[in-house]
């Protein structure tokens, strides 16, 4: 009744508070193994160079930090191709799909969020160009999914708590709150999360459940605002500015006359990120060809970890960047070899984190680079950051795009400085908006991405700028090609739907699109024949036929449709044996019925395993109690687009199309639909049919 | 073909430019000219006491001011009763019933967007405790109506540009960004905007618009920061602060421990809102009652002016408030009875408008008002506040709510300062606290509240103590009552559907919902028939049937489905009189057939002005070629919440309902659907049937 409704609302709001707190708190242990290893690393590798510089062995030291590069990235390397590959990547393309409504498999479980929350330490400390961002999101939902169904699979254990939420819908909210308590704590933009969470993965707005999300996301960089400002020795103190990630911006003031100069940025980040995606699409493509075995995978991270830190190591030997030792706030000034009083510029950016140095560009005073170092710096780590995106090991885009981003930003900074002498230059302007010209040019995120610079760097003055750039360097970027994630996601054949139907697909009919013969089942049907359909088809819905009026053969072929009927059901009910034979001893109670359903949930057993005697294939199982009686249907002569706004706005898998007299004579799946997907490409649109996946 | 679709994407980024920039060019009309005529009135206010005040006549400026206000006021509402009703009030309301899919009359004509731009300035100017925010809000709606169409039914003029824009889909897409124009154009708030409208009007989130959206409020805020900073006297300089409506706030540090008192101020928040709200509520039923007539409503909107000036007085004159001259930006400082080298604060208060009072209680220093006059005011100004919203004036409630809030947070930071003298307390800080409460409480918007006063205030370092408080506030609320709009909104008898089927209604079945008998018309119909039909019912759809195939008396009820046709269209058929007859030499050509009925939208003439022959009742259209073939249906047995969601996510107004063999059995309008509403109270709720307006 209404209390149980009243109920039910106040323990989502109980979730979503364990789901901001427990999310945040793995946010924070992350940052900080990330943070203190990363110290350990980097110091050691100082002392080794301070030491062996004098005694010209550079090549010791060097040595030390592949060898270290190589042994971490290993072992995550590791983890993530033989444990659990699904944990590979940033986890935003398959939170993207997850929250459209296709089942990734394995993709919220808690061995994803372990191998998950090792492997992006392991990542950054292993000095891949690869950001934390990305995996801390992909962890939010896993927490999300975990707490709010009460049970894990992983470990067999069922906390007999929140069965109510045990359906699809549910934890689809559940997970795209966990989403955003992710970005929230990645980030600290609880506004940011909530946009992401709708951009990337919801088709509702829906008030009460943004508002549930919210307090999520508001929760969550709380709680890690709280632990880190403790940890840095300010407990209590919220507004501490070291807990922003790139560090408080200033205000800088600007002029009507600077948008081209912002726009010139936006475009140029569109191209470069439009290229980086494009590099980064043949790369995946030759990954699926050549590089698909484990090994292979583990090999290819080891040498990006090497590759990496020789990067770094010819950079800081090659190019003598020096500068005095004085306000630069380098936490391991590396001499090398400049003189006394001065420190290798090129060694204080690659000996830290990569959010460190992003801090550094946007922070550091003018004329802190060399334009030629800087240069060298942006080719190498766009290069790198390309090649590092797709491997078998956790990490996200973000940081290496903020920090390319950055560095071009600088030394376009530089450059306009050099044609206006008489103008002083703000390069942190510059460098902000570099870097969000370039992560907005890779991944075409919208308002969210805005929103997120905004709170990361804890300033709206600079909103104005940073909007137009974003703007600029989308439409350059969609000019070219589509978002990195996209990218990803149509190279894994995965069923996703767009936002709107494909235009010009009014003459494509649904008897076009769906896929018949049909495969059906009578209201009352015989055991022997549902398992014998369950294990031909793979299909997981089945429309409920009127059994034949009479035994005529031509009337076998189209039958009246009473219900429709999900795989996990039938097998529900063949796992309880719930034949029509004692109906009367078990389904009196409908309440048992629906925990019985969801018990289960979300991994019914598959056909193959259920034990069904040779005599029970005789009995007979009545449908009608438990599908569903009244399925959205349209006419076969419907035409494309009112199938895909049916899907898209219901979030349907499956839609029995009926003849005027309503008989099924198909069925459309979601993929179906997904197969037809436009195009666009330099200022042209096209259709095309694709290929999908059958594994999802 | 696909060309077309393409150049389709650009006309749409360029109309969304236009609307941004006449929008932004509106509000810098409406701000500007209650800037100036308040500045002129409030000086001429203040040489008045000044001169009478030595001769003991304050009775003269007092006459002077009432007078003033109700000359002004009754202009405005002379003009909102008589011309333009529907331009009462703050016109969000409106908006959301039509972002809602609500046919709201007259709502976005351009005379609506005069009288409400006339009637704001007027309102504000005459003294009311009214804003311009909302009004704001609506001009940039009926902007983007008037522009997207491009053509005026007011003028009676086509521009015959953007008729492919000429369907209820793509112009309520332009109506939202309109009003996110609009708010980014009232607060300078473009995230917020893109929010606002997504809160309040949109169900669906789609990528593409609301990006297009999001350029719009950027465009907006430009224009209206270009137009500012030039009448300001530093063109072009776009983070000037004084373009922020609420001034620049301070970053202000904030505490773990003070968490508490954030929720405190936002208990109180949500528990004045519900008691505005209330007695709002008990105010518009008495109006509705008792107030009707348009000339006793221009008395009522005097009767208010009058009584503001009065209260104003009062303060001012019994209110012994004096503060010393000196850092204090107060414009026109007025003495009265203090001594030299003071002046009065309540003076101060009063004689500037409602929003420039929000600034002097937001950045004041401490000490500025002295505990009781902050209390006077907070009763006085709540009350007259809840009285001005809902009379025959355009105004809104942000500004007034805010006011109040931000007295009774200063008032609680005195107290707060008072209990705890050692510890030094920014008033700043409270007083944006005590009117994000306020608001918060009255409105029961979220995210997008909390966005657009991070954004007017432009300090992203608070939102944390915001957020909180908001969260507080709305839950708070929501325990007593619904936000203002809603209630004003269920008072129209508006069919607007919520975000979610209400609860436990699974088995409220569709043949309980619908409508029947139901109005049918045949493929093939007769004029006459038609002409009956339109002109017996009112409904506007009307369901396809199949002739009977035999003439037997029992087959009459039900009959098959084949499509669904408009009312829209069957007038448009009987006014180019495509009859059967002369088939042949009209409807060949397809795209003819289209801009024909594009031609009237959105006002087709009524039945009752269609000139027809009695010759012509005998001719016969037939519908088949322009009806919908493949309307969604559902069956008999189908469940409220599954009606619900298709209309909720499909936008639907009439859904055939069907029995097994596809036969119409009934129709569902969206009143069916919004009559089944929920109630919560106090932790209770339950479902009741309401009765909605016939004429919407």
């Amino acid at each position: 009744g209404y209390p149980f409704i009243v109920w039910k609302d106040i323990a989502r709001w109980f979730v979503i508070l364990q789901i901001g707190v427990v999310t945040a708190l793995i946010a924070f242990i992350i940052d900080i193994c990330i943070e203190e290893f990363s110290r350990i690393k980097y110091k050691q590798l100082k002392k080794s160079v301070d030491i062996y510089v004098l005694e010209d062995k550079l090549y010791i030291p060097y040595l030390l930090w592949v060898l270290s590069n190589i042994c971490i990235v290993f072992f995550g390397s590791v983890l993530v191709s033989y444990v659990e590959p699904v944990a590979a990547g940033s986890g935003i393309p398959q939170v993207k799909c997850y929250l459209n409504g296709v089942k990734v498999p394995r993709v919220v479980r808690i061995k994803t969020l372990v191998v998950k929350a090792v492997g992006v330490i392991t990542a950054v400390v292993g000095g891949l160009a690869g950001g934390k961002e990305g995996p801390m999101i992909h962890s939010g939902s896993v927490v999300a999914a975990g707490i709010s169904q009460g049970k894990s699979t992983t470990f067999n254990k069922d906390f007999k708590i929140f069965h109510y939420f045990r359906e699809d819908h549910e934890k689809r909210d559940f997970v795209s709150a966990g989403a955003a308590a992710g970005v929230s704590a990645a980030f600290g933009a609880p506004i940011g999360g909530v946009l992401f969470s709708l951009e990337e993965g919801t088709s509702f707005w829906n008030q009460a459940l943004t508002w549930r999300t919210f307090f999520g996301t508001v929760v969550s960089t709380f709680t890690l605002n709280f632990a880190l400002s403790a940890y840095h020795g300010h407990p209590g103190e919220l507004s501490y500015p070291g807990l922003l990630n790139l560090g408080k911006m200033e205000p800088f003031p600007f002029q009507f006359y600077e948008l081209p100069v912002f726009m010139l940025f936006g475009a140029v980040g569109g191209i470069l990120g439009a290229l980086w995606n494009y590099i980064n699409y043949r790369l995946a493509v030759f990954r699926i060809r050549y590089v698909s075995a484990p090994w292979l995978r583990v090999v290819e991270a080891c040498l990006v970890a090497a590759a990496s830190a020789t990067c770094g190591f010819l950079m800081m030997f090659l190019l003598d960047d020096c500068r005095p030792l004085g306000e630069d706030p380098t936490k391991n000034p590396l001499q090398l070899f400049c003189a006394d009083g001065e420190y290798n510029a090129m060694a204080a950016i690659w000996f830290q984190t990569p959010e460190e140095s992003v801090r550094s560009f946007l922070h550091d005073p003018i004329g802190s680079y060399k334009p030629w170092s800087l240069l060298v710096f942006i080719i190498c780590y766009f290069l790198l950051s390309t090649w590092t995106f797709g491997l078998a090991v956790s990490s996200g885009l973000f940081i290496p795009n903020l920090l390319t981003g950055a560095a071009w930003g600088r030394l376009l900074a530089i450059l306009i400085q050099y044609m206006l002498p008489s103008n002083s230059i703000n390069p942190a302007k510059y460098a902000l908006v570099g870097a969000a010209a370039q992560l907005g040019g890779v991944v075409r995120m919208t308002i969210s991405l805005t929103v997120i610079i905004i709170e990361t760097t804890g300033q709206i003055s600079n909103a104005l700028p940073i909007i137009v750039t974003l703007v600029v360097a989308k439409w350059t970027g969609d000019f070219f090609n589509e978002g990195i994630y996209d990218i990803h996601i149509q190279l894994a054949g995965v069923p996703l739907l767009g936002w709107e139907p494909p235009p010009l697909t009014h003459t494509v009919y649904a008897s076009e699109v769906m896929s018949h013969p049909v495969f059906t089942l009578r209201t009352v049907e015989s055991v022997g024949h549902v398992l014998e359909l369950l294990r031909l088809v793979s299909y997981n819905g089945f429309p409920v036929v009127d059994p034949p009026l009479s035994d005529h053969a031509e009337v076998t072929t189209y039958k009246r449709l009473r219900g429709l009927i999900l795989r996990s059901q039938l097998i529900v009910l063949l796992q309880n044996k719930i034949y029509n034979e004692n109906a009367n001893t078990t389904w009196s109670n409908l309440n048992v019925d629906m925990n019985m359903f969801r018990k289960e949930y979300p991994r019914y057993p598959s056909i193959d395993e259920l034990q069904i005697e040779e005599w029970e294939k005789s009995c007979s199982i009545d449908l009608r109690p438990f599908m569903n009686p009244s399925p959205y249907t349209l006419p076969h002569r419907a035409s494309l687009p009112r199938l895909f706004k049916l899907f898209r706005a219901l979030g349907l898998r499956h839609l029995p199309i009926v003849n005027d007299v309503n008989e099924v004579v198909g069925m459309v799946t979601r993929k179906d639909i997904a197969r037809y997907r436009v195009w666009r490409h330099r200022g042209h649109m096209g259709m095309e049919e694709l290929l999908l996946s059958s594994e999802i």
